[in-house]
């Protein structure tokens, strides 16, 4: 076999691994640094894709957005990423929205706004306390965090200072890392309560039994506090993108279709082969997610003598569907409010206790909603064992890949209203299954109380529990000291220079922010 | 490293493994036979433990029972074993009552009898359709079923005809095996009728979604048609110790605390590591659930190759945790019925939507409710995602075990009431944590509609979600034809004599009837 030596070999090419190398060849421009990506794009679980029909909207398959306030290093990147970028290839970001008004929160068979929860508590249909009735699901779960950690949810506390007294927190007499966050929340909550927070939060694994130390500050800077998001008028994967032409153009190197496997550290050098090569690297990053390191340490000892730090995190599947349309249908599901002004339905999301779970009405790429024409929704983003519904929907799950695509060929595929040069584009890459897109019809008919079926143009999905991502984020395990783990991860053996990075890993798991974190943690390790 | 050889190896001693050894040695009295077992004692996923405080019950922390209408092979089993076994080890079974008009269903926080979803359906707290209003859980899963597949519910129907129509059938254009169960259950039913399916039903996997043309005969046969289940007087594990009996009293031979690994076909011959010693065998059976073959499969290169059919199943948690008391407090959560009679609640099952799930009030050895005394309870039956909330309140899962033990030791047990003496006791090991015994102590009392928490005497459980066994049952993915992987796997490959039986790969999964099925097919195949 041919042999290859480089300096600091990445494998994976997510914002992690990007950033860092651009980071390192920043600092070292005489290294050889070559970054080596399984799949045929850069990006990872960012992945933004262009519907066929829809030129001034991004469908974000993956990662779709930030919280500005909160994610200092995300926030500081993209302008900085701006000052080297022609003004056409500006990363440019519009306010997000998620909760809103006159949007449908269909639960329990019952048809509500998401106002009724405060002005009409008496149509929501969950058996709640006396305290708990007329609260919206996030402010319960907000309560029962403050009665589990007394003054963690004061507005002037830094995100620091959150995870400290989360760290430090006991409840019912035992350390809260100790605990699972569902364990605690039925404690101070009850099973109602908890209930609705998870029907009406639209999420099912945020709640669940994961480490409570890290659940509940992570929950408050997440959905806490009236969280203000930002979306990508060009989509998330520009940023990655952006990173890795600047380090290419700086002379590192990204191969694509590269995986890695057999890795070793053996005469003072780490090897690994890459499609028939042995590549030999004196340093070593992994800017992968737990299951991807899983499957590499199945052929590489070295990565099985650290699964006691690397099995510290659980992957959570994520689930997004999305669909085009000729019209935006959904403005009619909306109300006439007291002023007699129709309110229509077109932005932020609705929730059901459906599989489809969320809905997001998706906005054009400056950030307004659709009014009229074609237009497009994240019709399902879901998790937990909703994504095993949906998983019965597409029987190509177990097949074979094509190399270089990271999802298998449909055998019955929804067939849309592309043209044949639109089909080459990667949305089609994507597409959904006939039987998936039937039933994702069905069930927002049913939660938007239509008597028809809008009639779907295009349909394009991500299940990021496939291999070899895992999951579309991760969550520290009960009993794990995510502070201690955190830092010994980034460099995780005495004898050899491997790092480790990515949000799996981190404080703020799931989101670009926490990819960064352990980024730069590791780079101050490697005294770049 | 010492060598040895045998006739026929057989690796696992639960009911497959050790009722295979006693059939072939009956066949073959001359021949070396000998069964591999990692665990300290015969029985696998059946483990009947006696309570330190009870001498008239037993608790079954694993299969708890038969349905004698429709499982001729353990029934025509237990006579014969009874010809064998002297009067005062007779295998006796009593009548085991599930659903009982006065037992409660805590759905919702709304408290309810069995007898109030016919009697009373305002207060059922689901919104149901016109048609499936005064109906209980069952008789909707039913007609949904027979919606399904028309016709396949007809009473006069064989096991047999049933599934064939359900391996014959398609449903909405498509072969039923080709689809999930909750995917086609949520095309005939809405989903409050589904979830009011789940949560009144107890277990959340049954009609989750796996193979639909596997699901639904493996449904009317479990849970459908008036099912009559009989419990073990002395233990369900009584079956596989008096077969491994009659197999040693014959020859045969079983060694405990032998675990195996590096399984491989060479020179005509398998060869596995136990215990630093090589066995060499020249017919080989794994009598193992899926996970157990996965695990073996990591250091046994000829498993990998048989992936494709092992991995046709998916192992389900099951949890099970049992409780003791004083008395039997639950006989005060009865009514008075129209005669003025009071009804205790004493018999079969009450079931929650709380993580608890389902709770049995045990019977006596003698198969009569305890009336008064020292009681026992299951107090919780669970399955699916309820066993995560479980999960976070035993620490020590993800610790060591002590070789030969099945679980690790306790950090923070629940410390009973048993004298010295007794601590000695099976039940022991299996004893639970602190805080699980107090969640499900509180969960009881909630729902019992208690001001007080009952005081527990002593307390076991047990995971099957734990290694070796992955799961307490095995489910058909979806697009497998059962049938014939079925009949593949028992000899998976055509070069050697491996075989592989157990519920996992049957018809009948979850159940003993399942692993003899299966047992009987392979040992026809090996013309014993």
């Amino acid at each position: 076999m041919a042999n290859e030596t480089v300096d600091i070999a990445i494998i994976g090419a997510g914002i992690s691994g990007v950033y860092s190398a651009w980071r390192l060849k920043q600092a070292h421009p005489g290294k050889k640094i070559v970054v080596f990506e399984s799949s045929d794009h850069v990006g990872g679980r960012l992945l933004s894709v262009q519907p066929p029909d829809i030129p001034n909207m991004v469908a974000e398959l993956g990662g779709m957005r930030i919280l500005p306030a909160v994610q200092p290093l995300i926030t500081a990147l993209i302008a900085e990423l701006n000052q080297s970028l022609p003004p056409h290839e500006q990363i440019e970001t519009y306010p997000f929205p998620v909760d809103q008004d006159q949007n449908l929160a269909y639960l329990r068979g019952v048809y509500l706004r998401l106002s009724d929860f405060t002005s009409q508590p008496d149509k929501v249909p969950y058996q709640l306390s006396f305290l708990d009735r007329g609260a919206t699901a996030g402010s319960i779960i907000l309560n029962a965090i403050e009665q589990i950690v007394p003054g963690i949810t004061a507005p002037d506390l830094t995100e620091e200072q959150r995870r400290t007294m989360a760290q430090e927190a006991s409840f019912g007499g035992l350390p809260l890392y100790q605990q699972g966050f569902w364990n605690v929340l039925l404690r101070v909550i009850d099973s109602e309560a908890y209930q609705l927070g998870v029907d009406a939060g639209g999420y099912n694994s945020t709640l669940s039994n994961w480490n409570a130390a890290d659940a509940i500050p992570w929950y408050l800077s997440d959905f806490g506090i009236d969280p203000q998001y930002k979306g990508f008028c060009k989509g998330f994967q520009q940023v990655p993108k952006s990173i890795a032409a600047l380090f290419q153009h700086a002379g590192g190197e990204i191969r694509l279709n590269a995986t890695a496997s057999r890795l070793k550290w053996e005469n003072e050098v780490f090897e690994f082969a890459v499609e028939g090569k042995v590549i030999r690297a004196h340093q070593l990053i992994l800017a992968m997610p737990r299951r991807a390191i899983d499957l590499l340490a199945a052929t590489s000892p070295i990565l099985q003598e650290i699964q006691r730090l690397t099995s510290s995190v659980t992957p959570r599947p994520l689930f997004k569907l999305f669909t085009t349309y000729n019209n935006p249908w959904w403005r009619a599901a909306g109300y006439t409010n007291s002023d007699n002004v129709y309110v229509p339905v077109q932005a932020g999301r609705s929730v059901t206790d459906l599989p489809v779970r969320q809905t997001y009405y998706w906005p054009q790429s400056d950030g307004q909603p659709a009014e009229s024409g074609r237009a497009m929704l994240l019709a399902s983003y879901d998790d937990g064992t909703n994504t095993g519904f949906w998983d019965g929907l597409r029987p190509q799950r177990h097949q074979l890949k094509r190399s270089g695509q990271e999802v298998a060929a449909l055998a019955d595929p929804f067939v849309g209203e592309a043209t044949a040069s639109q089909t080459e584009s990667t949305w089609h890459q994507y597409k959904a299954p006939r039987l998936m897109v039937a039933e994702v019809a069905r069930q927002l008919g049913t939660m938007h109380g239509l008597n028809y079926t809008p009639e779907v143009r295009n349909a394009a999905f991500r299940d990021w529990g496939d291999d070899p991502f895992g999951g579309g984020w991760n969550s520290w395990n009960i009993g794990v000291k995510s502070w201690e783990v955190k830092k010994q991860i980034i460099k995780p053996l005495d004898i050899c220079q491997l790092y480790i990075c990515g949000e799996a890993y981190s404080d703020a798991q799931g989101w670009v922010e926490g990819a960064l974190q352990t980024a730069e943690m590791m780079l101050k390790r490697m005294a770049y």
